[in-house]
């Protein structure tokens, strides 16, 4: 049965997506931050801060003491990512707009809508509840990243990556509803996030603003 | 008696203060998006967090999960906000600055000034908490905003914007202490929060610093 | 014995230590808004930002109400550090760049690294989390304050300011593991974090980016 496939595959559901995600995105921090040329602190700080910071809101929205504080586990693969990054910037030229940075966080931008959903869901949360956990788990990270590197945060929002955590989450949320077991969810959430964004930056998707549908009175 | 007029204008002091800072933060918020030519995600984005994150926090330090994450009523009254910026967009020319706006802001920054107030005032924390979060609330979701719309939030700071939320915080707090009913107390506080907002406005109050008196050494 | 010394010139090392970062960094942040000509509000709301911000993240993250909003005691520590910020400008010219400044913010930082330690023990959390609450205690509120200002906070990561929390708060936790008394690493802790900052500040030490070590590919 697909829900016995995806268990074979995924074992539990939130360990193998947080893994996904503190990997990746730890890495996409840490190359931004070596471009920015901070020194050896300022990029292993901005690689988990970007890893942990999505989780960590996550978890203090739902009153509870931040995983990645109690676990030395977690802390091991954000430095793993981190490592990742130093080593990339040897053997490739700008790599933080390399595709391999681009897959990296278009797969943890799933990985952690994911473990967002998973989170709120168990705490008992509204459906905008879990859409709005998920999304903060999500674009959270790379937020913080981008206050410490000085650029405008906004840009997660101009360039439909936040909207695909908003569909990934309704996904989740939808899937529960209609029945699917957590793992099924869980993987309908990762690839309809992941699947959005890489087709959102292939074909350069925008959403429309109030200007753009002629709407504002001038 | 006046507590039973109160108590007949406004029911429950929180709800109704919470329900009328949702709608008038979303809608400064999302206005605010319009102008910066955001697309409809980044509108809808940057109104919930004007309307959500200053309540968010205050919820955060008194450690319970936030409202907006478990009530649907919340999110559908700043989806409202957010609904009424883009009517409004449609009709007037710059909305943001349009009267229509600053009163809404006044409105919004006193309703939320109540509520911070009153959630504060039951989590039994001190004088100078119950001001704290009063301000923190009242003030929050605007700051968030600033940081997404990559404003300077200090500009909250220059305006007499935050000191009138301090006003009315403090008011809350004496009232209290003078032996004012909860709705009194919330009816004071909103009451002188709103009016030094607009008169502020009106007549261009500034807090002098410390180089407009003098005291500088140079 | 050294543990007895410690005890007698220290007390409670949390209360003391404390009490010395509230009224240090509420001097550094309220010197840096008057260099900014903020007005007596936002001076007032730097400083205090400066002095409890980090201290509320850290106990958002062990998830307590923060310690601030609490105890009148703290936030007069805190007005009693604004108050000596409008002093020192009376009498000094650029307050927050003299040596009175310099010194302050690194007692300050020592301070915080300590309290963070010392909550992030007794809230049992791992070695990591030890050591990263006690740089957040020590790192968050001039972070924010730098945000406040308008400031980009990466320069608190350019300049080993947040090495120096870095390896105050791993000092405090090998303490620790080799058996020392609490009092004991709360002081080893200090003593680390202070005089590596102070030697940092006199020597102008950097952290190595990938870029002088000649690693990245061009």
């Amino acid at each position: 049965m697909g829900q016995d496939l995806i268990a074979a595959l995924f074992g539990d559901p939130f360990a193998v997506m947080n893994t996904i995600g503190l990997i990746a995105f730890a890495l996409v921090g840490s190359s931004k931050a070596i471009r920015e040329e901070f020194d050896l602190l300022g990029i292993t700080i901005v690689g988990l801060a970007m890893a942990f910071a999505g989780g960590a809101t996550r978890d203090l929205l739902v009153t509870r003491v931040p995983l990645a504080l109690q676990s030395p586990v977690e802390i091991s693969l954000g430095l793993f990512g981190v490592g990742l990054a130093i080593a990339l910037s040897v053997v490739l030229s700008e790599p933080d707009t390399h595709p391999i940075s681009l897959v990296a966080d278009a797969i943890g931008l799933a990985a952690f809508t994911t473990t967002g959903a998973i989170v709120a869901t168990e705490a008992g949360v509204s459906a905008f509840g879990v859409v709005a956990i998920a999304t903060i788990n999500a674009v959270g990270g790379g937020a913080l990243a981008d206050i410490l590197l000085d650029r405008a945060p906004f840009i997660l929002f101009e360039d439909f990556y936040a909207s695909c955590a908003v569909l990934g989450g309704s996904a989740y949320f939808v899937a529960g509803v209609v029945g699917a077991s957590g793992g099924t969810a869980a993987g309908i959430c990762a690839v309809v996030t992941v699947l959005t964004r890489l087709v959102a930056v292939t074909y350069d998707w925008h959403l429309p603003s109030i200007q753009d549908l002629g709407l504002l009175k001038r």
